[in-house]
């Protein structure tokens, strides 16, 4: 890429907008324990190993953000089961894209823990790459920054 | 996805390697200038409106880390360059995954600020999203999380 003296925006940008929500360590852990089918408070606990206090203000925050529900168990009124929304399991693509680039290099070696995959065939998924329109894979090189996208349906007229 | 009631590892985790370097608002704002071609304290000082000191630490960590290295500037000896490595660059489509989740759901309404696009033809990325290893889009509901993951290459024999 090109050196382009930019000024970068400080307000309303989405990265930002993200950031503020889930730009923070343990969040981004809840996340992926509830990704994993993790609902109770209980069980978040126990497999994270994250203070009392910490998660209960951690999945209070996620819930008011839109990110979780926290939902009555059906079977027994005294539980309560955290379910990601849609907005939550949006995030799958920004969590998985941060592992697969810390197996890549953090130097850990071989992958531990479970490995999301394809249902079908078991297969892991692919790295995440980003493509271009046509579904080209695109490398640093190929980028550029843009102040005024063009839309794909503009480009198409 | 089904409930998985999965130990998660909290050793040898590579979501948790990767936050350990980048899990950091400050951080991930560094990465994504530096990725827009900023190099010199002063530029990332003045584009990011961050505290003096706060951007010394954060771009010694980020140089301790490998993800940025420090280089004497060959016009001008008193100044320093601070370039991305092939790690940092790599957390690209990390950034890119987080930036597009706020675009979709932070509310801001239109994109603002300079946006990553295809050099040939100026078409903004395409949404990030997870692929089989044949190439499909996969949803929520054809994931599935295994424990000892099958390399494509002993599905093929």
């Amino acid at each position: 890429m090109p050196f382009h003296r930019i000024h970068i925006e400080r307000e309303g940008c989405a990265l930002q907008a993200a950031l503020e929500v889930v730009g923070e360590r343990w969040s981004f852990l809840i996340l992926r324990a509830a990704l994993m089918g993790v609902e109770h408070f209980e069980d978040f606990q126990c497999s994270l190993g994250i203070a009392r206090n910490v998660l209960s203000g951690r999945l209070a925050r996620l819930v008011d953000h839109g990110l979780l529900t926290r939902e009555p168990v059906a079977e027994d009124k005294r539980m309560v089961a955290y379910r990601l929304t849609e907005k939550g399991r949006d995030l799958l693509p920004a969590i998985v894209a941060l592992r697969q680039w810390g197996e890549k290099w953090a130097g850990l070696g071989t992958t531990v823990g479970p490995c999301l995959a394809d249902r079908r065939d078991q297969l892991p998924v692919r790295p995440l790459t980003l493509l271009a329109q046509d579904g080209r894979a695109l490398s640093p090189a190929d980028l550029c920054w843009i102040s005024d996208p063009v839309t794909p349906d503009d480009a198409a007229t």
